[in-house]
């Protein structure tokens, strides 16, 4: 039917196509941009089908029970087996080069690559079907790398990626995520611990590292030592610091491991690794002052840690400033009444947190980690119920996507990016130290830890923490960002063959690690008042920073399980003080929650207040209040306790909404 | 607290820092790759902050029922704006350059630039801050494109993507969320229409576009005419001619307009993307065909045509493969207790379909498209209640925000595009050729339909499918995919700005259209039993495609309305024949309804059947089908209708279950 006023014009086209004739260029450059879409599309295919393959045997892994391997190492191996294939079993891909050398004219002095060659293209070729000669055009081409093998060169369009996807498109949702589903009462309860870890123990764990590997460098032969400085090997001990939580947490909150080890290594490996990028980017500035001063390192030192504090709590400001805007316009307009609408702003909102932070030269995953807990703490409850399952279970999938497409993409790369360098002893040295510097990040630091802890951290949860040291998504995206010179390609091999190692044998190892330390699991045990060493500051229902219903001059009784080594009385001012800010102005302003700003502003603010408060609060009784309040902290809290009758290994499929707050973290184990 | 460690050992850092010197290079690349990751993060900023904006104003226009601008024009304009700002007010980004030259020995004749050149770096010049000389590197460099207005040159890197993210990233949720959505019912019942409009319409319309075009081109200056080929113009014929449903639909689903009317506008613009795609792809294959033989071009013509429709059918088949076996991944598997998984399987799989088919040379759109028709028909009956609600949700945010992005980035592009070429002749005759070809589409099609077409396509109608031609995120993308030639550049601007002009002009005005046509608008109209001339078709509630759990002995009353102007008879058999098929055969086996395949199947393939049967279809009752099947028509079917006292324009905003059949398809209007 369709078919037959077709061909009714068959004849008249025939003919105009025969009067006519084409110059072969545009179609023939049609053709390699569809060819280079092919390529493209291939890369992507083998990694969604590496996806589904690995979603598939994590179903029936889940189904059957393997604790012996872990999603991630599924991941990676996936990853491994294919970029072997594709190595050695692939067909080449014919990319077409021509060797070119700088004009003769040209003057360009810098010690860099020049970002885009103009490319004369010569006249004297002429095209080989139109005849149109083409009239010396000129090309553009811009910079891609170095070649160092000239005949490895063609795999380089194989299966990989711009290492900016990784910062721009991977790790955002990652971090947001995390931010988004952080337990903020266990967190915040064992900040000062955490911040040791991650802050101090960080840095020393960078430092030790690129202080040990200086040494080795120099003691191997010459044509390695001479390629690394000693900014060189720092850089990688800031790159390899950052520990990956994913697969150990996973196996956490399968086994129901205590809530406060388990926030100890989550809220470590969420700080450290905004610690271990601002570090990096640190290192990276230090070295552009010591260039141009030429003497007086120290002022580029201080400089450095100037930097560092500097990005962080400036990276931390705009993270919170936009999760609070997002929390102002979700109250002040009636967006929610469309909830697509409420959605998409969410998820701009805290993309820009991002890109802000990013623009302005600070860290954006320090950004998007603080918006993502002011989003859960004060945006969540303003949201219509349509877009809180929306935004949770969005994000869940982007953040499990992400993820493994993160580790299939470290096992492939492994054998198909063109830029690896494989030199053992640099591996040798990168694998021994990166084991000590996360010895040297734990032990002495919980040593100082429990000098001033009430609830000291005993030796097995030590040992644990050091085995829960994999490395991750965050060290493989800084050591593949610049591959250019052959001591940061040594390095990204070293990287590479760590994360793997980690993520598949201590990953696999975990289960058995937990059982060889005696660590309590199950879900009975945050119940059972069994001597745990963090039993005492378990019972209380609104302590750490979950004061923020608190008064202010109600006893901080609880305050202790917060401080750290020392200062103990400052933090539990200072803790007060946040509680009654948070619940008297910043929680009456940026939602609906009462006691209205009315009610707790001072007089002479009032009509101030009185703009800012909303007819929902001044109406809502306490009960709506409460209900407000627990909703917020659904995908925070701990889940109400189930009846232990439940096996914990053998969860109730169906029962996810209680479980979110547990899982929703590693977002794998649904 | 976190401090005190960290002051310890500074000493000791300042004096290791002080022994050892630091090569410039590596650093400098690094703050070189830190340079152009804020370029895009600024980029990405730009974008999201516009579409913020646009999320806030379309929020403004609901609550205020503005309805002469519409979001997708809103997008448009937003981004015209910032896209004069960046272009005018903006600083430049400083790329550094270098001309070069092939080397003298190299062999390289084609008539295409070559992918990638390898730069020979002057061993000559010195790095200025470290010590080593570099031995002579080579860099690689990868083709960007022509360079042909040298001052403008700059701003390339402003606020540009690569036009392959809109065919890998853009599109593909897009048109999988049309198929998703599709209403069904609808679209079958008016197929025949649909695919004469599609199909046929969209051929002659690009051929007489191209034809128009041609002749225009050979009346303008020489430069203009010699740089325009017959297929250059018809490949503009086939990129111009696709129309673009969302601004229209959102009104239509917003004034609750008839849905046969709705069904054949929102039909035909789907296929008419994917019919487009072909089409272009096949005129790049003609090409390719003719230059090869040289005469006898019938032989290359006839090859097109075979190349469209073996094109078109095999992308089908690969998206309905994919989606038939996502449905028996999620029936025989029991990944559906792990939502999450699900979820992911699902994305996963349909992405595949569209990576599959670009990778054999298909057409992803195509294999997308009937992916999303096959999903919403089985898999989404096999799914858990969670993962049925986050796939709606997450395409529904994912088209959403991709569509907001094409038509912003539409008008940013407008200026800070590098390769436009505004020729004023070429663009008026863009203008009126493209107002000509849909008019070629719709009238005479109309009337040879309405020769065999029982309840005839009334004028008023027509004018409006007419009317509804806006050009939007498909013909922009294929115009900017090759941006080479200046014949191209010319039709990307002039694309561009008919695009602009359609959704802008046409798209604000199509209330006022629809009121001057007299076209029956509201809600209580599909209740009412006023003459429509759809009137007699819309009652009975399982005809066209719906028939699939009708007996095949059970006599098609309905039939007629699907039927195309001839061969009435094989139309109604082929129905009746293909909804036996999928209640006996297809359902049974990729869902879990019933009649299960035991009974549906001869008694020779008894133990197949017993295979592929699940316990779940036998152990439930005939409800549980009739439930299962209405949630697989949630997002597919109309309304459940609401009490008509409510006024259409002014929707109850929390009552989403029953509006996202008819606003999910648009994505923007809840």
């Amino acid at each position: 039917m369709a078919r037959i006023p077709f061909v009714t014009f068959l004849g008249f086209f025939s003919y105009i196509i025969r009067v006519c004739r084409a110059s072969g260029t545009d179609i023939a450059l049609d053709a390699k941009a569809t060819l280079l879409h092919r390529i493209d599309s291939l890369n992507l295919l083998i990694y969604t089908c590496l996806l589904t393959l690995t979603v598939l045997t994590i179903w029936v892994f889940k189904h059957r029970r393997v604790s012996w391997l872990n999603e991630t190492g599924l991941a990676v191996i996936y990853g491994l087996i294919v970029g072997a294939i594709i190595r050695y079993g692939g067909t080449t891909n014919e990319v077409t080069h021509i060797d070119a050398h700088p004009a003769p004219d040209s003057k360009y002095n810098l010690s860099v690559p020049p970002d885009m060659l103009w490319f004369h293209f010569p006249d004297k070729i002429q095209i080989s079907s139109g005849e149109v000669p083409v009239p010396n055009k000129t090309y553009a081409y811009s910079f891609r790398g170095e070649i160092v093998n000239i005949e490895q060169n063609e795999i380089d369009l194989k299966a990989t990626f711009d290492p900016e996807i990784f910062f721009n498109i991977i790790l955002p949702p990652i971090i947001f995520h995390a931010g988004y589903c952080l337990k903020r009462k266990y967190f915040f309860r064992n900040l000062g611990a955490i911040l040791t870890f991650a802050m101090v123990g960080t840095a020393l764990s960078a430092l030790v590292i690129g202080a040990l590997m200086y040494g080795c460098v120099q003691l191997m032969p010459a044509s390695l030592a001479s390629s690394f400085t000693f900014l060189d090997t720092l850089y990688f001990g800031a790159l390899i610091s950052p520990t990956d939580p994913l697969t150990i947490l996973a196996i956490f909150s399968q086994l129901k491991v205590d809530v406060n080890l388990y926030a100890l290594i989550f809220g470590e490996s969420v700080l450290n690794d905004a610690v271990a990028l601002v570090l990096s980017g640190a290192i990276q500035n230090y070295e552009e002052r010591y260039s141009n001063d030429g003497g007086f390192e120290i002022t580029a030192f201080l400089g450095a840690i100037g930097d560092f504090i500097g990005i962080f709590s400036l990276s931390l400001l705009v993270g919170a400033f936009m999760g609070c805007l997002t929390a102002l316009m979700t109250k002040f307009t009636h967006v929610r009444e469309w909830p697509l609408l409420e959605s998409s702003l969410f998820v701009l909102m805290s993309y820009a947190a991002f890109l802000i932070a990013e623009v302005c030269e600070l860290t954006g995953v320090v950004a998007v980690l603080f918006c993502g807990i002011c989003q859960a703490h004060y945006t969540y409850n303003n949201l219509s119920s349509d877009s809180r399952n929306r935004t949770k279970q969005l994000f869940e999938l982007l953040n499990f996507l992400a993820e493994n497409f993160i580790f299939t993409y470290i096992g492939v790369s492994m054998f198909t990016f063109p830029k690896h360098h494989f030199d053992p002893w640099f591996i040798i040295a990168g694998f021994i130290t990166s084991t000590l510097g996360r010895a040297v990040n734990i032990y002495p630091l919980s040593f100082l830890l429990n000098l001033g802890r009430k609830p000291p951290i005993p030796m097995n949860f030590q040992h644990m923490l050091f085995f829960a040291g994999l490395r991750g998504a965050m060290s493989f995206a800084l050591a593949i960002r610049n591959t250019v010179s052959e001591a940061r390609q040594a390095m990204l091999t070293t990287t590479s063959l760590i994360v793997i190692a980690t993520v598949v044998l201590q990953g696999g190892a975990s289960t058995h690690a937990l059982a060889y330390l005696r660590i309590p699991t199950g879900q009975g045990q945050s119940d059972e008042n069994e001597a745990l060493p963090y039993r005492d500051v378990r019972s209380p229902a609104d302590i750490g920073f979950g004061l923020r219903n608190m008064d202010s001059t109600q006893p901080a009784s609880c305050d202790r399980a917060t401080e750290g080594p020392r200062n103990g009385g400052d933090k539990a001012r200072l803790a007060r003080l946040w509680g009654a800010v948070d619940s008297k102005l910043l929680k009456p302003l940026l939602t609906h929650a009462r006691p209205p700003l009315t009610e707790t502003l001072p007089a002479f603010l009032r009509p101030v207040a009185r703009v800012l408060t909303t007819t929902h609060q001044y109406t809502q009784g306490d009960n709506t209040l409460r209900r407000t309040d627990s909703d917020s902290d659904l995908c925070i809290d701990e889940p109400q306790p189930v009846p232990t009758s439940i096996d914990p290994q053998q969860l109730w499929p169906g029962h996810v909404d209680t479980r979110i707050s547990v899982e929703g973290i590693t977002g794998s184990n649904i």
